[in-house]
């Protein structure tokens, strides 16, 4: 897919103050259950992590430090908006919460579902694999999750 | 050191609502420049990155949405305090910003400043190293840090 159709699918431009061959700014970074003019949620395809989110920050901006207190505050409700539709549908084990930027500096936070039996766990997801990913969650697990996230954060932020 | 000790270093009880065998709850965590009654801030001794802070929620608590919403939002200002410190003081290349909880689920953040030539850069801390620390920071430097943790996070939450 092109990145003009995936700014298109998306609905609304993701490249507001873009950086030129930044990816956050050329793509919006996955499935997108909602989204707002300040930032987006993002489902990530990754096959280790099922239900694995991330909230980007529409404009390029590098810190958290970098936004105004009002902007910082939405962010982190979004965030932990993220978490707690994650934790209703998937009961994890434990949520794990990262920005870091350092490849890609466009600020976004990676919302991570975690599992005792997960590829990595007690290890970060950064870290050594430590066995096999559990296998897929049913499709309607996937379902639940897509619809939990867009009404809640449709209605914690209209 | 003994745990009790610590406790009485710290000026503040660290084990409200403590679990037993929580490290966090039993110990400060390491040298703490400002703490209140719901959070302390420490300084990691961690010789490969200097700077490395941990904002540590005080009562045993799991997850961040465990928390009330205005106790989220004083805890990212703590943490988003100490990013700007460290911004200012150190002036790194990126902050990474983490809170996992997956070996002591006690709501503790990381706040790690990142610098180009450190031993993981680009990966996360947690990932494979790429290189040799870099040289320690002069000592002035840490002073500094200190004196400005303190400082500011007493003028913001006096």
């Amino acid at each position: 897919m092109r990145p003009e159709e995936e700014q298109s699918q998306c609905g609304v431009p993701v490249n507001l103050d873009a950086s030129p061959g930044c990816e956050f700014c050329r793509q919006s970074g996955g499935e997108v259950p909602w989204r707002d003019e300040k930032c987006r949620v993002v489902l990530v395809a990754d096959p280790d992590y099922h239900g694995f989110c991330r909230v980007i920050w529409n404009a390029h901006v590098k810190e958290m430090t970098d936004l105004a207190r009002d902007e910082q505050q939405h962010c982190m409700r979004v965030v932990l908006s993220v978490e707690q539709v994650l934790r209703r549908v998937l009961k994890p084990h434990k949520i794990n919460l990262a920005s870091f930027g350092n490849m890609t500096p466009h600020l976004h936070w990676h919302v991570i579902p975690r599992f005792e039996y997960d590829a990595h766990f007690p290890q970060t997801i950064w870290g050594d694999r430590q066995r096999s990913a559990p296998p897929a969650a049913p499709a309607e697990t996937g379902l639940q999750l897509r619809e939990l996230l867009a009404t809640m954060l449709a209605r914690n932020y209209p």
